[in-house]
């Protein structure tokens, strides 16, 4: 009993450490958060653009032009504030960023894959609307914007 | 030694359950946590803003130019799917949002709340970046559209 205990207050600490963990909680919480909360827009409109070109969703006309503007609206935010240097994922107070510091190692170049995102939104953001195969023509060059960010900028989940 | 561990157990649970009651994880998950987002990006660029009304933040005009632009493109993003029916804060399976039942028993009632939002972040981003008085002068309308809708809408933190 004694040894179950032990094991389970374990399991509960070791959550509640990830959790303590995962928080950013330095110098660079609030830009953290913000730039976060920038692509949960992105992943969730991308999320139903993708569900309907898949067919996993019922395409919607409005629903999709809606989704690609604010798609476009968000990959155009400017973002002067949202990277400040040191906030990137070595710092554990930076908690559970994957924004890699080869972001400012190697900066400006990741400013060529924002632009390649932005000129994938703005068109699919003219075209989402215009039924379902015109979403299917301009999804992917969406998609592979945001993957080539990923691969050289965001480290891998753990 | 054991009623030591039997405590320090149980407030490990209660902090990795209170973690788990927190995050929305019924159908409506996705739909919270993208508002959120959106509010996020609110919070963000106001609290940037009111802290060089106040002083706090040395006054740039670059930065708060940027700010409002973002504020407004924000408060100006299409939310047709970020409010579905039942999302609001009475069940415990759509976690720590405080959208009150009233945003839907009054429907459409809280849309002129966000379109006085959207004509205070309108003037606020033509305003924000010429110098630290006009910032000062447009920036009381946009907070005062964030708390109007707090106020009716928004459940007070527990």
């Amino acid at each position: 009993m004694r040894k179950q205990l032990l094991a389970t207050c374990a399991g509960a600490l070791l959550v509640a450490g990830s959790h303590a963990a995962m928080a950013a909680d330095g110098p660079h919480k609030k830009a953290i958060e913000a730039r976060q909360a920038m692509f949960q827009l992105y992943s969730y409109h991308m999320g139903l653009l993708g569900g309907m070109a898949k067919g996993k969703i019922p395409y919607d006309a409005a629903i999709a032009s809606e989704a690609a503007a604010n798609l476009d609206a968000a990959a155009n935010l400017g973002q002067s504030t949202l990277w400040p240097a040191g906030s990137d994922n070595s710092n554990a107070e930076n908690g559970k960023t994957r924004a890699l510091k080869e972001i400012w190692d190697t900066y400006p170049a990741i400013a060529e894959k924002s632009e390649q995102l932005k000129e994938a939104t703005a068109v699919l953001a003219q075209n989402a609307g215009n039924g379902l195969d015109a979403l299917k023509s301009s999804i992917g060059d969406a998609g592979a914007a945001c993957k080539a960010c990923h691969d050289d900028y965001r480290a891998k989940k753990k």
